[in-house]
């Protein structure tokens, strides 16, 4: 039977890696690396140094394929649907990739950046392609430090306060307003900033890009202070790097217990 | 300058170790473990056993202190200052600690099962003895494979679906109502299984219990069928081994994408 490990990596640096992780690529005869199509060649690379690090040269093989274009166009309600449509044309690539690259007994991985858990449809892709049943596998999960989890141990910060709840969104939720009944929360996925709506409010932030690599940048403080300085760093960055992973943390209230 | 780390060590299983984390306990000179008081000798084994596997026998020190007793009769508004109470009792611990047993130039560390970003109180516990100013000392964080990814990663989910958000919450919490907004709820630090509050609607629960031990329990499905599943195996486990971690995901129609 065909094996996959869907292998949490950390959220950049190759020492959050756990030993479950280097002995699950180990065991992996397959890396399977989608490529963005918008090239992260950082990422790629990280990704490969890992390989390198932790695996005997020429002891294992690395299949790319090229990641189908997302309708990024689509915005509001149309949001869900059209993830559905990109979602499952990587199913049937996915399906191709175990189908044709893998021998019967040998095990490939996919290596995902934090953990598979957050904001990552991996999982949800292998689901269809064995619901399709063109080919059958097993599957475990490796879990992975989360850039959430990088982020607030950067900042040496908790994610919550003491018996209060924490919320992940999105930057298209926040948009939306604060969410009710909590006020710490971590945003994901925010390609407009959208911690700016709130800078006339009480609201710490803090903020991280490329977290455990040698190009992090952490700024934190009231919004009202840090925003601005975040927003310059940010462009500055994206324009240096020609691309950017940032996730920040809002705390409301930030002097209460 | 003293120097402390707080180590996030994973849910229980010792191959949730992050290299980094191995890396920060091969720094440490000093390893501070506070009993619960209630001794969880399971958990007390598990955290030698990972010191003795990853550093040279004889080359650390182990200092045990007595944690102080938390008011556990205050409930409800009182809940969060008898924590307050109970944080600065231990702070006074930390303190001598940090100047008794730690030399000017040593290396002290706190090790924190999960992540210390969550239901953790190490961190908020060093920053209080940093503002008494008896002690300086730097510190830095090591994030850890929290029971929440640990718990999703055995049951081979993610915590959020495609642009939604998650919450974790604490069972008391979720005793008042379903977070507003929200349909992916983790559960912490619940003693009295508050998921049956909604065995009448639609929906799933994914349940772990000493998650990555050999002693780990998993049971998941919509909460009418697994909740009384859920409720004898955890009496038995907890009537058997004594003590009882575990941690839930609370997936509110689940059927939607």
């Amino acid at each position: 039977m065909r094996k996959i490990h869907v292998i949490g990596i950390g959220a950049g640096d190759p020492d959050q890696l756990t030993l479950q992780a280097v002995r699950a690529l180990r065991s992996t005869d397959v890396f399977f690396v989608l490529d963005k199509g918008e090239v992260k060649s950082d990422l790629t690379r990280l990704r490969h140094d890992m390989l390198d690090t932790h695996l005997p040269e020429g002891a294992y093989r690395v299949v790319e394929a090229r990641d189908p274009e997302r309708d990024r166009g689509a915005g509001g309600a149309a949001y869900s649907p059209a993830v559905g449509d990109w979602r499952s044309a990587r199913a049937g690539i996915y399906e191709r990739l175990i189908t044709e690259e893998l021998g019967e007994d040998q095990s490939g991985a996919f290596l995902v950046w934090g953990d598979p858990a957050l904001y990552d449809s991996t999982l949800a892709i292998l689901q269809e392609v064995l619901a399709r049943g063109a080919v059958a596998f097993e599957y475990d999960v490796v879990p992975g430090i989360s850039s959430v989890s990088a982020l607030v141990a950067r900042h040496r910060t908790g994610l919550n306060r003491v018996a209060r709840p924490v919320q992940i969104t999105t930057g298209r939720r926040l948009a939306e307003g604060f969410p009710e009944g909590v006020d710490d929360v971590v945003v994901m996925l925010d390609a407009h900033q959208t911690f700016r709506q709130y800078a006339d409010q009480d609201v710490d932030i803090y903020w991280g890009a490329y977290i455990g690599t040698p190009d992090e940048i952490l700024v934190s403080g009231p919004i009202a202070e840090a925003g601005p300085r975040i927003e310059r760093l940010r462009a500055e960055a994206r324009a240096r790097k020609g691309w950017i992973m940032d996730t920040y943390l809002l705390r409301r209230d930030p002097g209460r217990e």
